[in-house]
């Protein structure tokens, strides 16, 4: 028997994704088509998570020569790479300790990179000052966003600390904030007008959390995750006046900034709708904003790097968020230096721009092209409704199953949307993220995919998916 | 003001550490040095960390050229590199989902990497097995740990959780002790005899815990940070038996299981011991050992990867460990590739090897006289006794300060150790760690340094510690 007779509840309370059901059964079905096993499908489309290169997506030369330059420096000797990729390294090399990125870094990140996002950060907000010392390097915005909650969430108080938190949202934000130990009060974003996130519906949130917990903190995606909405700039000061009349912190999770496809559609940060409001405002509402080298259109997910830039945060709580950024050391090298490419690209001029716009143009039409083809095909199939995508990497659309599909569901245990993915993957061999996942208004369903993929992976998506779903509708009509 | 009325004592209660003060006037003095101010010195030397490269050894080439050519597999075309490294770089990047190292992997890790770290494990252990599914890369061991803590220490128990802790020790691990609201139950390293664990020692703490909290955990660090001793076999087996019969979990901290210098000495893992002492110890004690390719001879700090292993784990337990490593994705994939090389290096008959074990070879030999020269120079120096390093990265001397020293400190409202840094920082460019932030015996005072460093900066490290430390004894005598 264990030595932990109890685990505390907050960490009993974490709900087990339906994922990891799917995702198991991912790992069998992969084995078994290396045996030889037949199946309508060669191999397994995986479109659950936000992962562009896992979808086809090629890597940004410029961002890999800088990369491997860094590594191994001896690269730099000849003329084999381009002179603004030499250049590029060794600024960065020099910046490293020891020159060497196999060396830890200052906490908060590389100073000069540092510097670099700040740069940025006030060339995307129209000059609205950004200062180094709000800023920390870290490895992925989750990871961040966990360090911000683990000072906002006071496990001793009583009521608990509850934090604002929109339906449906990325699912592992509500993982973090279940371990530790903060009340997720809900916020439902209104599906039929596109996933829009209404002042009204924050107010009712807050009133239910009345007697409930203490709401300190309002998170927002924006764009959103799973729901592919962008915020207008009226809707950002909306919330902003919201946050500030009620006095709750404000967490922006802003990490698909450049992943914006309508073409009016405009991302406005909450840092530069919060300094456009002026004072008192601007001095007063606490913000801490994230972003990172995964989900831009670069994708270096696998590198696992973002910032949090911290805004109006009181000097005992920014010495509070140092020492427990400190517990980890730093974020991974590379990834810092990805994100300095990110934070600033090869310019007119320089022998890289040609083919970093060619690349990064590509991938730019290729995913609005995806967005269109997304709603063409999904609004086409019976049974099914999906909100244009205005920006992030997913598409949420709806689902209605016929009763006969729910209460099949119900008899194998399984929510509705979790049985539905079973059965597409089984029998089409596409992994997906069912709907549950994220949260759902109770009575909906939905499935989660990532639409940064390429042009021939979302085409033969579709066509499975349209393929199983008229089959599996008919089935259960 | 704040939004934040209280923040809760866990995070409150974290120690600010003392090396943070010595890191800004080391960041100032850097700019002073740029800026022409004359000094007795052109650099700062930074031992403070144990970050092989920032103190001036130098990468593995395999390990580099595997790396960039994972990053940009153009490299691979021609016969720039050496065959084995385009055959590692290949096998890695079909392990990669997508084929890229900017896709996220598994949580747990990419499988066929999770594989290799099994079976060294079992090479290193004579063959006692090792399960792949008990096994999490993770982007640090640090990370690992704080993670495995968040499970075993309860937030609501009543007494607290309690974590037998050394003294002194790595200080993260103290703060993340204190972040999650564990109590810190020191038990003493014996200096005078070389830093030994001894189980009397453990019986006095536990007994010291009475009424205080509920100890559930014993953490050890073998080989020492920052006390540079290695435990043997007999005294891993004595511990393993104190914590079957007092029932606590072992947590040990075995980063250093590459980095043994004495000649008899040798690294038996906790995992070994256990398995050697059969039924029913070894069905019964829970055990997670942590690794990491930062510390190691490849010294890969920056790049941010290591691995836990979990032995005997109750598999509800395990379930609630896998979904807290799921809150972050995944481990940075450019560390698990060097965990993967770490794990499986070159072998005689491949391409690469001979340069390998001729790298390998310098910085174990470099070391190994690094540490010779610490024991001729520090105990010659009066008023400085230091045991010998016998594995590890550092040295932990005792320095036995003059009254009017300690004086002095406490009039500048400082601790006695870090006042002889911040003076050795200032006069000599020498920025090391006092001994203040790993816990020591009340007035005793202690410094710690990196031992990985190259000849010539242990050279110049020695030189300047010795010519300061003779003025500031003289100055305080």
């Amino acid at each position: 028997m264990s030595v932990l007779q109890e685990i505390g509840s907050n960490v009993r309370n974490m709900k087990q994704l339906e994922n990891s059901v799917l995702a198991r059964r991912t790992t069998q079905i992969k084995e078994e088509l290396r045996q030889g096993v037949r199946k309508s499908y060669k191999e397994v489309i995986d479109v659950s998570w936000g992962d562009p290169h896992k979808a086809g997506v090629k890597p940004l030369s410029f961002v890999r020569q800088v990369l491997a330059a860094c590594l191994y420096p001896q690269l730099m000797d000849g003329d084999k790479l381009l002179v603004d990729v030499r250049q590029r390294a060794q600024r960065l090399l020099k910046a490293c300790t020891g020159g060497s990125v196999g060396s830890y870094s200052a906490t908060a990140g590389i100073p000069e990179i540092v510097q670099r996002v700040s740069e940025f950060i006030m060339r995307r907000d129209g000059g609205v000052p950004s200062h180094p010392e709000n800023i920390y390097i870290c490895p992925g915005s989750q990871w961040a966003l966990t360090n911000i909650l683990t000072v906002l969430v006071n496990p001793e108080a009583s009521p608990r600390t509850g934090v604002l938190t929109p339906v449906p949202c990325h699912s592992t934000t509500v993982l973090s904030l279940t371990a530790l130990g903060a009340v997720v009060v809900p916020y439902y974003l209104r599906e039929e007008s596109g996933w829009a996130l209404e002042v009204e519906e924050l107010h009712r949130a807050l009133d239910s959390a009345k007697g409930v917990c203490n709401p300190l903190a309002l998170y927002v995606i924006n764009p959103g995750n799973p729901a592919g909405y962008v915020q207008s700039r009226k809707s950002v000061q909306e919330v902003i006046r919201f946050a500030a009349e009620k006095r709750l912190f404000l967490l922006a999770d802003e990490v698909y900034q450049e992943c914006v496809y309508g073409e009016k559609t405009e991302f406005v940060s909450y840092k530069r709708a919060l300094a456009e409001m002026g004072p008192p405002l601007s001095d007063r509402v606490e913000l801490a904003s994230f972003h990172t080298a995964s989900k831009s259109l670069m994708g270096e997910c696998g590198l696992r790097c973002g910032y949090v830039e911290l805004v109006n945060l009181d000097p005992t709580v920014m010495k509070h968020i140092n020492s427990l950024f400190s517990t980890n050391a730093c974020a991974p090298v590379l990834g810092q230096i990805a994100l300095d490419v990110m934070m600033n690209p090869p310019q007119p001029g320089d022998p890289s721009y040609h083919l970093y716009v060619k690349e990064t143009q590509h991938i730019r039409t290729s995913v609005a092209e995806n967005v269109k083809r997304v709603d063409e095909v999904i609004n086409s199939l019976p049974g099914f409704s999906c909100q244009l995508v205005e920006g992030g990497a997913f598409a949420f659309p709806r689902l209605f199953l016929p009763p006969k599909a729910t209460k099949r569901a119900e008899e194998a245990g399984m929510q509705p949307d979790t049985f539905y993915c079973l059965r597409l993957l089984e029998e089409a061999g596409v992994l997906l993220s069912p709907g549950t996942d994220y949260g759902q208004k109770e009575g909906t369903y939905h499935i989660r995919f990532c639409i940064m993929t390429s042009l021939d992976i979302m085409e033969e998506l579709l066509r499975r998916l349209s393929i199983f779903h008229k089959r599996f509708m008919k089935e259960f009509s």
